[in-house]
């Protein structure tokens, strides 16, 4: 522990021309490879304990008999305001999500701000009138916050980080742990929608109608499904690195693969378009109200029931299965019926998506 | 609510040029009068609940019959390593202390990195060694967890937002709204060292000895001074704004007066000639490690005892208390007896101090 060294000189000099590697680069933040990896080589040793290690959207915290859910995430979004959504509904729906996705009902949201000099009064007010209608709509309360303002430069116009705070209603929380051959991939809905917003919206590009993201709260229908009994095995929403992402991780801790059919995926017009003319995968395109779960063959019927009774699930639809380990951890059946590997990018499609 | 509405051109063209007070200055991050303005005009009205409205450093939340407590920070110092400590031990010990003073014994925490491309991996690694040993002397788990690295110019090095999870110890948790006149303030120790220290090294200011942070975690006296049954009226870590922006607030929600003595606040002589050179009141510096706190008259000795036993509070100080409501909400007794209102500043003495 060198920490209480006096160290000034070593920050207020240029630091000197390194190579590559031994800076950080965009890919870390990126939620696929490079992030686990960064996980397990820089946070896990440091501060591994038994409920981070289980490395879920959310930790389980247990409280007497009580067992709450405890989850944070930064919010850097560019531009703030997107077609479907902004920084601050983003923020509410992106935290609420993360608990409902592991067995909790939100409940108390933290609220921390930090703003650069000089942002216009009417900007942040927006936002804010945002949070407020998302947090109204989602029945969670913002008990605490921070505001910090930082001089101009220090932070691009604004981040937003929530920490969020839900009680536990299932006895077994979903997880990859729970995975069985034959379990079936449900899609809560088209894919891609926040990836594909961002990325017009950012660039200028311009398509009619143009993606919409899909940014909204998840929690009805999953404790529909809990209520009634077929609580999926796991559930994730599909944010930074898409439905990829998601399997990737699945398969990695089942030790088992993920077979998904190409022609089975929900996709708006707009996003196949833009995926097509830049060559993206929409599998990779980040979404926030789009989730994954995988559920026993025999309550398939029973959990689409469920899902169709909900908005933001209405269009669900089976995707694949899970299966004994393959030639790799995730598969796509193409158009034709030829099975491939699924590339798992290592650099950045997209910084600040969320 | 108008936030899903397509609006990508308000800010992708350069915002046009508007007066001042149409846009965000510093002095609203300062944790002084215009922070209090912020939140009381434009988060209170909009996320209000009982919870909230109570406005301590932490929320108190009832899950069953058992009480925790939850909080937030931003962390955006700079520089990231200072004499005293850095931007990780910070980030931890300032929400334990925030926990610790709400009546809380600090239990979980979750670590929110914002990072700009191409920081130094050997940066980074230094900084999380900090937070691992931070962690482990507070008896703290990380237990959730995010990370963004965001483009070059985004965000100046490193932002670390953590928020915390505590079990309340205390019945009664300390709140201003218990103060009563004849109540007797005390100061945990020197005040001013931590804005001392980041002012000395931003500014590249030579003192010998030079001014070293007091960033410590405050948890072992107060959890001591609780199960000893002298529980404080209010207790406060002394952050932004300093020793001055606690008691400005102890005497608003109290509608009473903090009168405090000069002559008795504790100073570090280098902290003394700063403050002389530059012209700055120490009762305004951020402190990351003193308290203050108000208790009953019979309860002073006992209390100072229990303080003067632990290390972060060795040097703990009676310097002043509280009365009925004089010409100003804190009056400060001058060296020579005169008593004079204490002014609040309003604009930003010194941003990105924690």
């Amino acid at each position: 522990m060198n920490n209480v060294e006096i160290d000034i000189t070593a920050l207020s000099c240029p630091i000197p021309a390194e190579t590559e590697h031994e800076r950080i680069t965009l890919g870390y933040g990126e939620g696929g490879y490079l992030t686990r990896k960064f996980i397990r080589e820089r946070l896990l040793p440091r501060f591994d304990n038994p409920t981070l290690r289980q490395l879920g959207d959310a930790a389980i915290l247990n409280i007497d008999s009580r067992r709450i859910v405890f989850t944070t995430d930064c919010y850097t979004v560019t531009p703030l305001f997107f077609p479907g959504g902004d920084i601050g509904k983003l923020a509410i729906f992106g935290t609420v999500n993360d608990l409902a996705v592991s067995g909790a009902i939100p409940r108390w949201l933290s609220l921390s701000l930090v703003i650069e000099e000089g942002l216009a009064w009417k900007t942040l007010d927006r936002v804010l009138d945002s949070i407020q209608a998302a947090a109204a709509s989602a029945c969670v309360m913002i008990v605490t916050g921070d505001t910090k303002v930082v001089p101009r430069g220090a932070v691009d116009q604004l981040f937003i980080t929530t920490s969020g705070i839900g009680e536990l209603e299932a006895t077994a929380p979903p997880g990859p742990e729970l995975l069985r051959d034959g379990d079936v991939l449900i899609a809560s809905g088209p894919i891609g929608c926040h990836g594909a917003s961002i990325l017009c919206a950012r660039e200028h590009l311009e398509f009619d109608p143009i993606p919409t993201s899909d940014c909204a709260d998840v929690t009805a229908p999953l404790v529909a499904l809990q209520r009634a009994g077929v609580a999926p095995r796991a559930i994730r929403d599909a944010t930074r690195g898409g439905i990829a992402a998601i399997l990737q991780e699945w398969a990695e801790s089942s030790r088992r693969s993920c077979v998904i059919e190409e022609t089975l995926i929900p996709l708006n017009a707009e996003v196949r378009s833009l995926c097509e003319l830049l060559g993206l995968d929409p599998l990779h395109l980040a979404n926030e109200g789009t989730f994954v779960l995988a559920t026993a063959p025999e309550l398939v019927e029973q959990t689409m029931e469920i899902l169709h009774q909900h908005a933001v699930s209405s269009r669900a639809t089976v995707i694949g299965k899970i299966t004994p380990r393959r030639v790799a951890p995730v598969m796509v059946v193409r158009g034709i019926g030829r099975e491939v590997v699924l590339d798992e990018p290592i650099g950045a499609p997209l910084p600040r998506i969320c």
